[in-house]
């Protein structure tokens, strides 16, 4: 099972690009990489990458092309004819749709395309903290399964190029409002005299005691049935108004809470309260 | 130290009320229980508890009183004179003010007051997975340790009455903030083609990976010194900016993210685009 590693090619070395070039590298992977403002491969051509002076030629040097750009136009931008018979792995983040654009692009050109989402920051690339879902071609998948196997642990998720994406959203915006609450509590804390510090640890615990309940909410979200024996929408509103009124007696602004409280009155308004409360999903539906 | 279960009283039978007097009757404690609703108090006379005609007779039943009513008003409704030489444990969801006054009222009217912010649902008071945390009279929280004890491991916070619930009401504001991403979450994936089922487990261990973040950020924003390594405000934005894009292009409201990208943009705006995330928390400052 070993043979020799193949050449791989990194479009732009941002914070992640590079992460992911140095990876490869220290594999001894012969790297081809290539960024719009060249300086930011110095360091990796003196760690034995080569330089490519545009994307077309990094793109020709070798099947597998990596890419790492911040968005989804970047990519369109850089990316050229060049790609015919070439294999893409784009972990440039953004929505399924765009995702799934990128994948009929590189069909319509002769390219395989393989989506990646990374769960890593820069510093963990090619630890075993680093994960990677993917979704798109499965044959890419298989057939770069080592050196992708590199950068992180890798799920493949399905043919669907926008499936990674799709989850990819989906979990940000998850971890966004958790973060969103997090820092509402730090200030709430702080206005009546504890310090973030002395929170943080009892809201951890509180918070992981409370994730055996998402997996309750997801079950009754994909079922449709919201009956529970536990606390109701009602008295969920309950404590969300109990907690919107600590906070404005304590001077600290409400703005990250009340949009759930408002999802939650709307399902108790239409007769719900005593179901659960992952019923208030149903009032981010039919619109748009 | 096996001294004969003392008499306790229990004020409010909704679905805590209840828990609670269920647990002191089953550990032997002669237990006088009181409602507004009295045929609440059924199944537990059933079970051996004394029903009092009034809450006044109630309190007079002995000397540890435990409270569990709707809020703050409603225990200022009940509570009368009798509470003289009385020991007060509220474990009435409120605002740390709201706990500050009933300590006070109770010390003008000569009865000690100990408050408690219970983190436990109704099935699992007088379990291992019951905690309450207290603040107010550390005396009674010695004296009383074994009988409260009983319904959930208690944490002593210290003298101020109003402790417990600032900490219960910022740890809530985190929860629901936790839930609130969860749904968005939840409607995302759907609109994306993932079931809720699918999502959750990722989603969960993702948010699992954030927690250590959860302790840098509490640190920043005790010592106000926001400088990092990591992936700061600006970058946050720009994540924001692709969740919230992708969000509408699910046709899913961003109700719930778009306060957090609000506070995030105050901060990018001030200038502070390259220091941590948790800078953010300044954006719900000098308020009201
Ligand atoms: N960093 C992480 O921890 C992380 C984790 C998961 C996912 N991601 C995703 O990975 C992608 C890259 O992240 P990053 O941290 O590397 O971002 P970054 O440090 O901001 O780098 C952005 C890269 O995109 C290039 N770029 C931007 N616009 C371009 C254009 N029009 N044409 C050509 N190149 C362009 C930049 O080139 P210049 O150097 O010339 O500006 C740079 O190489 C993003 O989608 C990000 O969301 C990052
Ligand atoms: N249940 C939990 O899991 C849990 C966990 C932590 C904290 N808590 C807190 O504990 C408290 C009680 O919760 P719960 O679940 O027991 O609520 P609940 O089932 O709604 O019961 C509310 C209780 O308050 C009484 N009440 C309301 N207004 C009153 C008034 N003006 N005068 C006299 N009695 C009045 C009700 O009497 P009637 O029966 O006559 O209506 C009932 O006994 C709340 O503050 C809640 O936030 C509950």
């Amino acid at each position: 099972m070993s043979t020799a590693p193949e050449p791989v090619t990194v479009i732009g070395l941002g914070n992640l690009g590079r992460a992911l070039a140095a990876t490869f590298l220290r594999h001894g992977h012969p790297t081809t990489v290539w960024n719009r403002s060249a300086a930011k491969a110095d360091a990796l051509v003196a760690g034995g990458a080569t330089a490519a002076a545009t994307a077309g030629e990094a793109i020709g040097a070798g099947e597998l092309v990596v890419i790492a750009l911040l968005d989804a136009a970047a990519v369109r931008e850089v990316l050229t004819d060049a790609v015919r018979g070439r294999t893409l792995v784009n972990l440039t983040s953004g929505g399924p749709q765009e995702a799934r654009e990128l994948a009929d692009w590189a069909d319509e050109h002769g390219a395989r395309y393989l989506h990646g989402a990374v769960y890593a920051v820069p510093q963990t690339i090619g630890t075993a903290e680093s994960s990677i879902n993917y979704s798109g071609s499965e044959e890419v998948y298989r057939r770069w399964r080592a050196p992708l196997g590199l950068l992180g642990r890798g799920t493949f998720l399905g043919p669907d190029a926008g499936l990674a994406s799709g989850y990819d959203v989906a979990i940000l915006a998850g971890m966004y409002g958790m973060l969103g609450g997090f820092l509402h509590a730090a200030e709430m804390a702080r206005a009546a005299g504890v310090r973030a510090a002395e929170l943080t640890p009892m809201l951890k615990s509180w918070l992981a005691d409370v994730f055996p309940v998402l997996s309750v909410f997801a079950a009754e979200i994909d079922s449709g049935d919201y009956g529970t024996e536990e606390s109701g929408l009602a008295m969920n509103q309950a404590g969300l108004d109990t907690i919107l009124r600590a906070s404005r007696s304590l001077g600290v602004p409400t703005d990250t809470l009340t949009p759930l409280k408002e999802l939650v009155d709307r399902q108790v308004a239409a007769g719900h309260g005593a179901v659960s409360l992952a019923r208030a999903v149903e009032s981010l539906r039919g619109a748009a």
